[in-house]
C-alpha cells in the first residue's frame, strides 16, 4: 500500500486547477447522487445491494456504500478481502473461485477474524476439489486457533458468461450435497452473474440473456430445493442489467458496482427505461504538451486508463469543442477534432477524459482526487487511496 | 511507493512452485543473457545505449543496466526521473514534452540535485513555449538555491511517429535557436525516435521507416549545422529497429529498452539478421482455477497484464500441450487447447503466460520475482520493486 505523497495531501481544499495531470479524479457529487439512486433502486424492489469493491478498491468508498444500506461488499480477489478487512469492512463475499491452498489458508484466516469482529465472510466455489480444499483449510484453521467458524459458500453457475460456473441443474445439486458433508462450510445460496450481458448493446439482448440466467436458476433452485435443501440467496447481476434482475423475483442480491463510476462503455448501451440514470462521476485530468501536424497530443496513455473496453472518451463542457481521442501509446493520447469542429486545443490546456473501463483505470493509480462543486470550479474535498491497487492474488 | 509484504521476501531461497498467482516473474538467466547482448551490439556498433526505464521502473534494474555499460536511462516522466535519482541513477534523460509548470520546477531542482552528485539530467522539447517554461524554472531554480546548472535539451522531430515532435527540417532550426537565448540550456543534439516502425512486421517495412528517419535527421542536422551549431548527438531506436539505427550512421544513441525482458508483440515481428537475439525474460506466473465447458479458467486477467498490444501467449514448455488464452475479463484468462491438442490443465495447474507489452503489465506490479536456474526447476533469487509503479506525473 502507497504512502500519500505530501503534493497530494496539500490539495485538499485547492481549486481543481491545481491537480497536476494525469490524475484519477471523482466528480464526489455526481458519485452521490448515483449511491443514492442506487440505495433507492434496491429499496423500491425489495433486493439487498452488496456492491463489487473490484470497482473502486477502495475501504473508504466500501464503508461509504454500506453506510447507504449496502448489505456489504463482493471482491474477487483473497487479498482484496484481507484489504477491505483491514480497511473495516466486516462483510466480505469472495464472489471467485480459490482454489491455492495457501490462498485457501487465508480465507480462512479471514473468516475467523471477521466472524470475531461479528462480521462476515463468503466464498463462491465451482468444484468438489475446491470445496474439499476449502474445508481442509478451515478445519486447519481450527486446529490452530482452536475456535470453530462457518464460512458461507455460494455455488457459482454459469448462466451464459461462459467461464466459471458449473452447469445449472444436476452439477450444482452435487456441489451443494458436497458443501453439507462439511460443517465448517454453510452453504449460502447460488452465485449467478451474467458478465456478457453487462455490456449487450440493445437492451432487447439484455433481457433476452438475464431471462435465460433466470431460468437456469429456477431450474438449479428447484433441483436443490427437491433435495430438502433451502437456497437462501441468489446473487448476481451487474451495472447493465441490474433492473432485469432486480425484477426477477428471483435474485435476492445485486452486486453492480460501475453505477458509482459509470465509464464510457456502458454509456453506450442504449438505456433501458427501468435502469436508474446513473452519471459519470470518474474522470482522468490530463493536458495538452504537444501541437503539430494537426492533432493536439495529451499526457495521459494507457498506463493512466484502461483501454481494454475501448479509448476514452473526451468530456465535453457546454461551451468546448469536442474532440475524439485516439491511441498514443503508454503515456499519451492523441486528441483530433471531432464532428465540426476544426478546433485544437492549445498547448497547456486541461481535459477531462471518461475511461472506457473504470475498473482496470482505478487499479492504475495509487490515489483518487474527490472533487466537489463541479469539474470547473470544483474544489478538491478529499483524497481517496485505491486501498487495494495491485492486489492480485 | 510500497513496502515489500513479507510473503514475498519470505520467497527468497525457496522453489519457484512457492509463488503464489498470479506473480510477474523475472528469468533472470535470460534477462542477463538480453543485457549481455544488448552491450555487445551497441559495443560493435560503437553506439551508446540508454534504455528506456519506462519498461522496467526499478532503479536496481536501472543500475544493473549502466554497470553492463549503459549511460543512463531513458524515462517519460518527471516522477519515474525522480524515482530512478533517488535510486541511485544520475544520468537521466526525460524523453518526452513537460508543459506544466509545476512539474518544470521539480524537473529544474532535479537538475541540480543531480549536478550537485556529478550526474546529469536532459530533456526533450517540441515548442518555443515549451523551451521558454523550462528555462524559466531554471532561473527560478537558481534563485532559490544560489547554484547555476544547465541542463540538457534535446529537440524532438517527429520522424514518422505521428504524436509528438516538430516537423523535421525549418521549424527544429527555430527551437535551436530559441534554446541558445537560455543560459541555463544547453542544446544536446536531436530526440528522433520512430515508434511505430518498431512494431510493423516485416523487416523490409521497418528498413523503410528507418530509412527515411534517418533522412530526416540529416536533413534538420544539415540546416543546424549551418547556423554554425554542432548536433553533438541524435538518440532514439526501440528494440524493433536497433539495428538499423546502430547501422545509420546518425545516430550515436540507442533508446531501447525492452530487449530487457521480450514481449509477445516484438517476437511476431519478422526478425532482422542484424538484430541481436534477445529472449521472453518476464512472465505472469498463472494458475488454473475452474475447468467447465471445455475450457479452463486461470487467475491472470488484465489487471495482471496489459493488452493494449494482444493478449498473451501461453509459455509452452517440451512436453507440453499448447494453449491459446482468450480474454477472460479483468481477474480471468480462458484457455482452449491449440494446435492438435485437445487437452487442458487441470485445476491448481501452473501456467506462464509472456505478455503482449511488457512495459505497461510492468506498471500493473508492485514487485517482479527474480528467478534463477529456470521457470520450472529455479528458485526464487531476488525481489525487484517497481519503484516507480504509477508514476503519472
Amino acid at each position: 500500500m502507497s504512502t500519500m505523497p505530501s503534493r497530494l495531501a496539500e490539495l485538499i481544499g485547492k481549486p481543481v486547477n491545481d491537480i497536476d495531470t494525469p490524475a484519477l479524479v471523482i466528480d464526489m457529487d455526481a458519485m452521490k447522487r448515483n449511491l443514492a439512486r442506487m440505495a433507492e433502486f434496491a429499496k423500491k424492489h425489495n433486493v439487498r445491494w452488496r456492491p463489487h469493491a473490484k470497482l473502486h478498491k477502495s475501504a473508504s468508498l466500501a464503508k461509504m456504500q454500506v453506510r447507504a444500506g449496502a448489505v456489504g461488499v463482493c471482491v474477487q480477489k483473497t487479498s482484496e478481502a484481507e484489504i477491505m478487512a483491514a480497511g473495516g469492512v466486516t462483510d466480505i463475499y469472495i464472489s471467485n473461485e480459490v482454489i491455492a491452498p495457501a490462498k485457501l489458508a487465508r480465507v480462512a484466516a479471514l473468516a475467523q477474524k471477521l466472524a470475531a469482529q461479528g462480521g462476515h465472510l463468503a466464498i463462491a466455489v465451482d468444484s468438489t476439489e475446491g470445496v474439499i480444499r476449502l474445508a481442509q483449510a478451515m478445519t486447519e484453521a481450527r486446529s490452530a486457533t482452536g475456535v470453530a467458524t462457518v464460512i458461507d459458500v455460494f455455488v457459482e453457475i454459469d448462466v451464459g458468461q461462459g467461464r466459471c460456473g458449473v452447469e445449472p441443474g444436476a452439477a450444482a445439486v452435487t456441489l451443494v450435497l458436497e458443501i453439507r458433508k462439511h460443517p465448517a462450510l454453510r452453504f449460502a445460496g447460488l452465485q449467478a452473474y451474467h458478465g456478457k450481458a453487462q455490456h449487450m448493446r440493445s437492451a432487447h439482448e439484455r433481457r433476452d440473456a438475464i431471462a435465460k440466467a433466470v431460468e437456469a436458476v429456477v431450474l438449479t433452485r428447484k433441483l436443490v430445493e427437491a433435495q430438502g435443501i433451502t437456497v437462501d440467496l441468489v446473487t448476481g447481476a451487474g451495472t447493465g442489467s441490474l433492473m432485469l434482475e432486480a425484477a426477477s423475483g428471483v435474485y435476492g442480491e445485486l452486486q453492480a458496482g460501475s453505477f458509482m463510476f459509470m465509464d464510457a462503455d456502458y454509456a453506450k448501451n442504449e438505456r433501458d427505461p427501468a435502469q436508474p440514470q446513473f452519471e459519470h462521476a470518474l474522470f482522468v485530468k490530463t493536458q495538452v504538451v504537444s501541437t503539430h501536424g494537426g492533432h493536439a497530443v495529451c499526457d495521459a496513455g494507457h498506463k493512466s486508463h484502461a483501454i481494454d473496453s475501448g479509448l476514452p472518451l473526451v468530456h465535453a463542457f457546454d461551451t468546448e469543442s469536442e474532440l475524439e481521442f485516439f491511441n498514443g501509446g503508454d503515456e499519451h493520447g492523441i486528441l483530433r477534432p471531432a464532428g465540426d469542429s476544426k478546433r485544437l486545443p492549445g498547448l497547456g490546456r486541461m481535459l477531462w477524459l471518461i475511461p472506457g473501463h473504470c475498473d482496470p483505470t482505478v487499479n492504475l493509480h495509487d490515489f483518487m482526487i474527490g472533487v466537489t462543486g463541479g469539474l470547473r470550479n470544483g474544489t478538491v474535498q478529499r483524497i481517496f487511496r485505491v486501498d487495494a491497487r495491485g492486489a492480485l492474488t
